[in-house]
């Protein structure tokens, strides 16, 4: 191990406490010598996904959060509503780290080669406590970024892209030939529609505002439906129509967009003829809810025959399908494509104890389409 | 082919028409001599399973429906509104034989051994037109009854039956031990549970009143949890959790009894605790809607996790999935138990002519659980 390896390091930690209380802080914590196939990674990028805001920011009310303390020291706390408490109980009393994914220059390492073979490069990593100084990692689980790739842009090498990736792949293995993807303007969306535009994948994008469609057809999106226009439903059967479209991929969750999507598919295949079934349509439909920008019941109208299903869909399971094979042949698409296909843009950058602030708080957590916060923790040693 | 065979027959027909009403009769329709594999089946019961009511009645108000002439020349009409005429395009204008199965007397075969060996045998069919004095068969498609079965009682051989064992393994192949089923004191309902206590499979059965529950608990069910008790929801997670079931198959469809279904089996999924997990229990939750006797929209919270799915659920696509040696199976099986863990129980039997009696629509088309009808279309002969 190199010495002038770091020993100690600042780490975010999330704690909600029984009496009610969201509770942000920053702990000191120590860095061991990285083990034989371990290595050291001083964080200098890591994003706030929408991902991460559940585990940092829990059912607390942030609009009535208190920051006291200042620097290392400073310590936000927020009121947690009985109800959330309940739903939170599992996690209750636990102080847990955060931040799923990131990236940053490897600053010390164990004795194996290839552990030593990563010292001083720039890797991307995924696993959880990013919001930290330093994370320990696996020498195997580091993604090495392309000489010449900042930490920045390496940030977000894993959750945006592999679940596009991951999207794709699930819809060629259930045996559909295009897609329909919502909240579509999106890092997430930019990223599947230039990865779809690469591999001639058919797309409809729906998005709920003039300004967001401009930026999906301002990269080349051919069908983008504005759920906000009078005449969405009519667009959005004649762009399912025009893909063929019979799988989607849903991040509002509440509300009934997934019901209009799946009546726009019946719609698409209804038009093709047939004989007429009293149970609709057989061809299958799929929506896929993977997240909840809308936290209002899902509401079905189910006017689009039998052959239709509608499910969770996460990126941890999807990858543990694929195996490890797979996802690594995944993971080398996007270090390769990192700064075109799965490039990410952020609007402000901030330190570790920035992210307490309740003033910062209340933008990042607006979860606003386009708008998107990285943290650079190494900002805090230099303050 | 014998003499004396039937050369013509009575057959129902439902038609709607473009200008907005369902028109109910009797077609008197020629029997051609069987193809050589074929048979002629002079059916003596058919029931009429809600499957069946969708096709013969469709959107029409039949709280609106005249008569007009009698006997064989008898005509119903009712009014379609125009939005129930939109969803019924693919087939106005076209005048419908109904009905799923049924099973009768062989009175014609064809030349070859398979069809002459069915002559004067009591067999069932599926395969719709059954609401008819006659139906030609291929000789293959027969289900030849046990020596001593009537046709009323060999009536309801496919519907149910098969739906009950394709549940149960559309479990297993989903890797389930265990479900739940809805309305289940349903004639449908009582099979599953015998089938269920005969293959010892843990079954968790839902009704809507105590009198439904008693129905179950006559035939030996364990798991029986009414909806409209108070407690409902804490003794639905009791039985979900005792039989760790985490499929199940609902033909309520509306309101918010498939979320109450997958909340329990979620609630369930926690009780056994493990880690903390933002995404919920990593168990895959499904609830597969068979019926919609409830027509509102399906309402989910979503309060469950990701690993969950809700979809439709019919027993064509299932029986094409399992091929026919496996469907021929689950068939054998049916007339091995006709008469013990598949018995129907029918509330009236009825003529073809009286189908279209106003009067009688209006109670068979209550859809009311343990009531059910059978036709005997041999009566129309008699009269």
């Amino acid at each position: 191990m190199a010495s002038g390896a770091p020993t100690t390091g600042l780490q975010l930690r999330s704690l909600i406490k029984d009496s009610g209380e969201l509770e942000l802080s920053l702990q000191r914590v120590e860095i061991a010598a990285p083990g034989p196939d371990e290595v050291v990674v001083r964080i200098e990028a890591t994003p706030i996904n929408p991902s991460d805001l559940g585990l940092l920011l829990g059912p607390a009310d942030v609009g009535a959060a208190r920051l006291s303390g200042s620097g290392a020291s400073a310590v936000l706390t927020a009121p947690v509503a009985p109800a959330g408490l309940r739903a939170m109980a599992a996690r209750v009393g636990q102080s847990m780290p955060v931040g799923n994914e990131g990236a940053g220059v490897v600053v010390a390492a164990g004795s194996s080669p290839a552990a030593q073979a990563l010292m001083g490069k720039t890797v991307a990593i995924l696993g959880g406590a990013m919001y930290a100084e330093f994370r320990t990692m696996r020498a195997a689980d580091c993604l090495v970024l392309p000489s010449g790739v900042a930490p920045a842009q390496g940030a977000s090498c894993f959750v945006n892209p592999l679940t596009s990736l991951g999207m794709i792949a699930t819809m060629r293995a259930e045996g559909h030939t295009a897609l329909v993807h919502t909240a579509a303007a999106s890092n997430l969306g930019q990223m599947l529609q230039k990865a779809c535009l690469a591999d001639g994948i058919g797309l409809v994008n729906i998005v709920r505002s003039a300004a967001q469609a401009k930026i999906l057809t301002d990269i080349g999106a051919r069908h983008v439906c504005d759920s906000s226009a009078p005449d969405f439903m009519d667009r959005l059967i004649e762009a399912v129509s025009a893909t063929d479209a019979t799988i989607a991929f849903d991040a509002i969750g509440g509300g009934r967009l997934a019901g209009q999507i799946l009546t726009a598919m019946e719609a698409a295949q209804s038009r093709k003829g047939g004989a007429f079934s009293r149970y609709g349509s057989t061809t299958h439909k799929q929506v896929y809810i993977y997240g909840g920008l809308d936290t209002s019941p899902t509401e079905l109208t189910r006017g689009y025959g039998m052959a239709w299903g509608l499910g969770g869909w996460l990126l941890t399971p999807f990858l543990q399908k694929i195996g490890p094979a797979g996802a690594q042949e995944l993971r080398e698409r996007v270090a390769r494509e990192i700064t075109t296909t799965f490039a990410s843009h952020y609007t402000r950058t901030i330190s570790l104890t920035e992210v307490l602030q309740p003033e910062i708080i209340a933008v990042y957590n607006r979860r606003a389409t386009g708008e998107k916060f990285l943290i650079d923790p190494s900002r805090d040693g230099k303050a």
